[in-house]
């Protein structure tokens, strides 16, 4: 049989990746990742507002360009390979991720009047400068439409579509009246590759609709235009001006325009797989099935997992989307995440200890002979809010335990163990409701990097870590629905046991540590029950000596 | 007149000074500082017990004679200094800090078979390894003696004499058992220079002796036996060879030995002032009165205030001892602390960020930039425990608030304000008890050096910060003990009337910064009282909600 492939593109915080792989088997034929050029690391941020996080939509194309060529030119060299044997491409991206977009569906970003202004630009998923609007849209559904918020957890997030667009209208109004529409980035490059420049036009998927623009079939579609001119009269307006129905993966976003395959060097016409969030292509590509959790560990984690649409899923609170169609066709895809896992890592080497890389491999290998509890040290993972369980964006970090001698590497590893926690209070709440986890899957670059973060894990969860087989699992995911799309197999199962594997590395946990990790955990979920609002009357007068006694135990 | 001169001896932490200070008005002839050669900066650690810190007992000698001939090669070089005209010389030492000596009043630690024993050293202030034992003599004593510790704020700490000593019997019996008596540093180094051979004829101070060996008058002196025998039975017959009764510092410790004399080139026969805690005779030094904080600001914190005797001084939970004599004659001695300052800054800008000197100038200058509450950020200052109001060295720091946006030099702010958040409850709780403050007067390398810490003091709590006129306090404050033993004033009023000043710059608190750190002071409370164990039904639920308010209130 001659070989077929697809193209996978993945659109991370920093960065595009073009990943080509083969259809039989998803072996990886040509990869190519471009930075983007604007801001820091791709990232237009604000000295003033921590809260603030866009992006230039011309880095995408930039970037598009580049990675597409540049994978491809890696693919020419390999035997077997040949433009005219693509068959499909895919396209994931950071979410919620909306942008501004005039009447032709051209960012408005992209015209010189708005071009520095930071309102006008891509409002990246981490954007937290709506979260007034999120806790008013939580407060008016709450009253009015509680089934809008059923279904992410009774939180609606500052991370989603409506906080962005009303947080938009209320702090530049100008740039909101300049709008015609917004689009996820997940739905619009897949927009501009078909040649879409109307608005209306969009294919959008169900994946980004979901919960996050609070779309759902049951409601039919997005919020009804009285609850919006709750919110604002014209945020009512503006749902004329975007969408109907949205689609789940088994449908086509479009064919590649004229325009963009000369641009690319493809062949024009090429079947476009609908956007999908990189996590929900990411559990895609790392096999994601009933039963198991996919994380998908990089500068935050997303946890994924999906039950079958004839059950009746019930809602979850503090998991933060459940939707019909997200990740998997005939599934409910089910998302959690915690909203910094290798942000606060990288914060403390870099921003607090002025360190690189290599002093990454330093602490870790310092950390690494850390025994559990022998620092006497406990931190919260709330550097960048808590999205689950408790769905918050104003809560911050906190480190406790230290003496005069705590060093760089006790705390590094007491951060490590504090993200560790966090996906333990998303398993544990995920059984609760019964949703059934007996594999965990992890991909992201920290899965297969950091060792030590994985045996943490391991042992703070008491499962046994798995690590994805591809290191671009999101582009494979795109690039299996694109396999799925084109025709190449008929569903996403039977594409995903030929396309997707596991690493042969297995972390297990080790009674020893678990016993420990069990002690401090119950620590963390002191503080993080009192801080977090679970405990209003909470005795923490034992908090610090309980640590002291775990840490001489070990050391003794 | 003929100009006389006395010496004061300050042995601290890391050295010893030797100061020699005309007695008419103080002036400084001749200054040297000895750094102790053993340990690290001359405190011996252990790797395994971060609670550990001794100091060996020869490198008081090697400092006492180099420190004395370095200020004396300095002063002959003034005009109208001459070794005959130096009438007196008094000492201060850190404290509680025992060391275990033999028949002959030798240090354990000098003997061969001991001298790398680190528990035949001189237990260091700050040694904690003695918790536990204080914690179960607060019990005992609550039970069966409370009078003993409602003198030291009802907790017995395990910085003090008894906690040390049982300790040692404890964890290394045949040191105990080695040992014939046990002195502190601040009555040995009087004891050596007066050429005591027998433990039993060291003239000990009350200073000393007061809260920290649970000695008073009222009771007859020392804890009796029958209370000592239910720690232990040999603490029981330890009673016998230590001491009957202490003295304030109208006594004289004794007479220059002809030994002595020859080695530091000093008339023999010249009267040694009793011995006191440094900031005893730093607060001396410092102008101490009714009415007058002192805070010697270093390392550590140490708050020390007076009350006529003729009054009558309640007990105060938490305040570390009330002792009639301890620092002024005719006087209550009242002493706070906190258990770690310059250490904790030390902690930050070395062990965590690895830098030095010049890096305490950068943080320093970047932190001054930053508004109150600006970054966000709340912490603890346990790092060493919490001497007062807590009084529980088994406590430890704790920072809160942190984003992936947190400078070192925000931390930095941080720690410096939770010091002052930390004074602010020490001098809440003397004022709550009725004790006048009308004055503070800051000493120590700290108040001099870092004008940015003593505005955030004034601004913490409300009032203005005074700047004790010598750079030396506590060798001026032991330079005056020996002017009022020599003869050369009637009483400690007049000689510090003469002998000690202010410095001109006064902090004044500034409105603005006030009502933030107010607000800030709440926080701090609420985290304070509930880890701290005073409130336990505590919400901390709005904690971070009320720093981010404070921070964008700030930005805004």
């Amino acid at each position: 049989m001659t070989p077929t492939f697809t193209l996978g593109l993945d659109y991370g915080t920093n960065s595009v990746r073009c990943l080509i792989v083969r259809t039989s088997d998803g072996k990886e034929f040509g990869s190519c990742v471009v930075n983007y050029p604007s801001g820091q690391q791709g990232v237009l941020l604000d000295a003033k507002d921590h809260h603030l996080a866009r992006q230039h939509p011309g880095d995408y194309l930039v970037g598009l360009e580049k990675s597409v060529r540049g994978a491809l030119a890696q693919a020419k060299k390999q035997r077997g390979f040949s433009v005219a044997r693509v068959i499909g491409l895919g396209v994931d991206t950071t979410g919620s991720s909306p942008l501004p977009v005039d009447l032709n569906n051209v960012p408005l970003a992209m015209a010189r009047e708005w071009r520095k202004n930071l309102h006008a630009q891509c409002w990246l998923w981490k954007d937290h400068t709506g979260w007034r609007e999120a806790a008013k849209i939580t407060a008016l559904a709450a009253q009015h439409r509680p089934q809008y918020i059923a279904k992410c957890g009774n939180t609606y997030s500052s991370e989603w579509f409506w906080s962005k667009i009303w947080h938009c209208l209320n702090v530049a109004p100008a740039v909101f009246d300049a709008a015609y529409s917004w689009v996820e980035l997940a739905d619009w490059v897949p927009s501009v590759l078909a040649g879409v420049t109307d608005p209306g036009k969009i294919r959008r998927g169900v994946c980004m609709a979901g919960h996050k623009a609070l779309y759902c079939d049951e409601w039919g579609g997005l919020p009804d235009q009285e609850f919006l001119a709750m919110l604002d009269p014209k945020l009512a307006a503006l749902r004329d001006r975007l969408y109907e129905r949205a689609h789940d993966a088994t449908a086509l976003a479009g064919r590649l325009s004229e325009v963009w395959a000369a641009r690319l060097g493809l062949p024009a016409g090429l079947p476009i797989a609908i956007g999908e969030m990189d996590v929900h292509y990411g559990a895609i590509g790392s096999g994601v099935r009933e039963g198991t959790l996919v994380k998908v560990i990089g500068t935050s984690t997303c946890d994924c997992g999906v039950v079958s649409a004839a059950k009746t899923v019930p809602d979850i609170p503090g998991i933060c989307g459940i939707v019909k169609g997200a990740i998997l066709p005939g599934f409910y895809g089910l998302e959690a995440g915690q909203s910094a896992v290798g942000d606060i890592f990288k914060w403390w080497v870099e921003v607090v200890c002025g360190g690189d890389d290599r002093r990454h491999a330093v602490l870790t290998q310092q950390a690494a002979k850390l025994r559990p509890g022998e620092s006497g040290l406990v931190a919260l993972d709330w550097n960048n809010g808590n999205r689950t369980i408790l769905v918050d964006p104003t809560l911050s970090g906190l480190l406790l335990g230290q003496t005069l001698h705590t060093t760089q590497a006790e705390i590094y590893r007491a951060l490590i163990e504090a993200t560790a926690f966090g996906a333990r209070a998303i398993i544990e709440r995920f059984k609760e409701y019964g949703v059934p986890i007996d594999r965990v899957v992890c991909a992201g670059g920290i899965a297969e990097k950091n060792p030590l973060l994985m045996q943490i894990y391991a042992d703070v969860t008491g499962c046994t870590m798995l690590v994805a087989g591809s290191s671009q699992a999101c582009a494979l995911g795109a690039a299996v629905g694109a396999a799925v799309v084109a025709g190449a197999y008929p569903d996403f199962p039977s594409a995903q046991a030929k396309m997707t594997s596991l690493k042969k590395t297995a972390y297990r946990p080790k009674a020893a540590n678990q016993r420990v990790y069990h002690e401090l955990y119950g620590i963390y979920r002191q503080l993080h029950d009192a801080l977090g609002g679970l405990n209003r009357s909470a005795d923490l007068s034992a908090v610090m000596k309980q640590l002291l006694a775990i840490k001489e135990a070990t050391r003794a």
